[in-house]
């Protein structure tokens, strides 16, 4: 086993690309990121999505990318986990690098959840859920998130407005990234008179989806110098799953697989929660930010929203999240999004964030979550000596 | 990179499962490979399918499976690539044993085809194909290869009875294949007679779709034995791509993804065509066959049909293909053919392959095609010395 870097990355603006098909937007995070590694060719194109055949009738991603990216004849295939597929898809990655079995892989996310005629975007996301026992009887997926953050409210007495600098400090940071879908700032009073979506969530707890693509390319460590100044090195990546329904669960607050995913990490880079400079949490609602700080060992449970409250999740935070607007602001394209967090990463452990940048950056973790919370990955990157 | 073996099987009867879901489907032929393999655990379960999204409504299958399997906890996911999605899965749960980061892991393939709802059989199967290009205007999957078919016969002057062994013969063998779909043989009578599809496919030129499930248990060769006095070596895992669009092919008749791929699979296990003993093609038409044993080097271009006019792959011949019924008559469950394919070498390779045994097989090749040619994945296995 050898280690693994990053040597690339691409991305389009998340955004409703009303003129550009889900084909067009995967060709061009593709590129850029080749450009970016100064690299022509691969030995792999893992694709990333979910809902391509749901939305736009085109299953067979893999082989499609990779030849209009210019790739025609490489391995191609399509890695899917729900709304954790850009993370899995980059645990394949790491892995074929590893393995001494591929040299360069580029790793692609991509989805298109505008101009879709086939299936409304609810329908599509549903297909995370468990069809049989829970979205076939109507349970849509915010209503899933807004049963967890009704428990979470009752068992530790703690008010929706407690969640509201999550939000806040998403839609902060997306202003001056130029590849985000919410560039504007919101306040405390906007987010507190939001409408409902599903009681308790109102719709600034909600992130937003949106049209996307972003990419990375992987290269083996010891030949990562050959291409970059600035290689990010994958320290750890890890994916942990949990029961598919919420009702299944055993907890319902403590995310398992998050716990899981993020020790796994942990062990394999030989760091704990306080060794973390930068914490990319799949943040698709606010619940779900502060369930997971906790599942992460960040905070003790229940006490999650304590970090947003006190101002530690900003740029200069002991705890930055959301450095580049986070789900909730960036936007979130669902099979990609967990490559935008890899993406953005990336960008901040290059130390080029711009003005979102979070200041000595070494070390930075990323999760991307499936579902309710049913498959999550976690990686975690480290800037180059 | 260490060497990887197969341990265990499963595998579910393809047939029209109208009493079991998706899952359940899923769940047995996952437990069943970890019977056989003795195993309680593993580290990694990797789904394959293309369309449970379209049909079922359902993505998210890798946790999904994992947790009803009895593995909730583990890292799991989906692999996609379209009709070559098990054969693709394989490739990915080998490298992820071959890399040394996970010692056991499980590659299920799954597939519901009847009972679905949400979606025509015809519709799904076209997500395979260039949606933009191809199934938005009204071309069928069978006229797809239909037009591949006409170009052949009318490029190399061949008719269309030359093919009729390669459904006779996957009918034959089928019949003592308890796990067979289509139990019955047919005459070359039947075959001439038979109503066209799609000029000049007719109905025994195509394989019939089904409900099935299929999976292997992987370990590190060094721990084989450890498990099973029969494990099956994985010599070489191989996937090539080409353009997803008949129209933007370099050549209609060459399928250069089964070319590369088979080129790079005989190159990694340092052997050719002629030291194979078994060759599991991807029978989905009569032509399919035709034009892939001639891209694999079994027979010259325009030449592939003399080996079943000849005889030549019954399974007492020089090269026996769809040794328990193939595509044709074994049935074709799209996403998870390729591990049926992966099964049933296994059980040639053990010798437990009934009156379906090829004698003193050794050495057999497999191969997962994705829509008309666009993925294919080649795997050559071996019995254990």
């Amino acid at each position: 086993m050898r280690d693994v870097s990053i040597i690339g990355i691409g991305q389009v603006p998340v955004a409703e690309h009303w003129d550009k098909s889900l084909r067009d937007l995967a060709v061009q995070a593709t590129r850029n990121a080749m450009k970016d590694a100064g690299i022509h060719t691969a030995d792999s194109l893992y694709v990333t999505n979910m809902l391509s055949g749901v939305y736009a009738g085109q299953e067979h991603l893999g082989a499609l990318i990779a030849d209009f990216a210019g790739l025609r004849g490489i391995e191609a295939l399509k890695i899917e986990a729900a709304c954790g597929s850009g993370g899995a898809g980059l645990v394949l990655g790491y892995m074929a690098v590893a393995s001494g079995l591929r040299d360069f892989v580029i790793v692609t996310g991509v989805e298109k959840m505008t101009d879709t005629v086939r299936a409304k975007t609810t329908t599509g996301l549903a297909t995370a859920a468990d069809a049989d026992y829970e979205s076939d009887h109507g349970v849509s997926f915010v209503a899933l998130n807004a049963l967890v953050l009704q428990r979470y409210m009752y068992e530790f007495k703690v008010e929706r407005e407690r969640l509201a600098n999550f939000a806040i400090n998403g839609h902060r940071n997306a202003v001056t990234n130029p590849n985000a879908l919410l560039r504007f700032p919101i306040t405390r009073e906007a987010y507190l008179e939001s409408p409902m979506v599903a009681e308790p969530l109102t719709l600034l707890d909600c992130c937003p989806t949106g049209d996307g693509s972003a990419a990375v390319v992987l290269a083996p460590r010891e030949r990562a110098h050959e291409f970059t100044q600035k290689p990010v090195h994958i320290r750890a990546s890890a994916i942990a799953t949990d029961a598919i329904a919420l009702h299944d669960r055993k907890r319902l607050l403590q995310l398992a697989a998050a716990q899981m995913s993020s020790q796994k990490a942990y062990k394999q880079a030989g760091v704990g929660p306080q060794d973390i400079d930068i914490f990319e949490v799949h943040d698709a609602f606010t619940s779900m930010a502060c369930v997971s700080l906790e599942a992460c060992g960040f905070a003790e449970p229940g006490c999650g929203w304590t970090l947003a409250e006190e101002g530690h999740i900003a740029l200069d935070g002991k705890l930055p999240i959301q450095t580049m607007g986070g789900l909730k602001a960036r936007g979130h394209p669902v099979g990609t999004t967990g490559l935008y967090q890899i993406v953005e990463l990336t960008q901040q452990l290059r130390g080029e964030a711009g003005k979102n940048q979070v200041k000595d950056a070494r070390l930075g973790m990323a999760q991307s979550v499936g579902g309710s919370g049913a498959t999550i990955v976690t990686h975690i990157l480290e800037a180059d000596a």
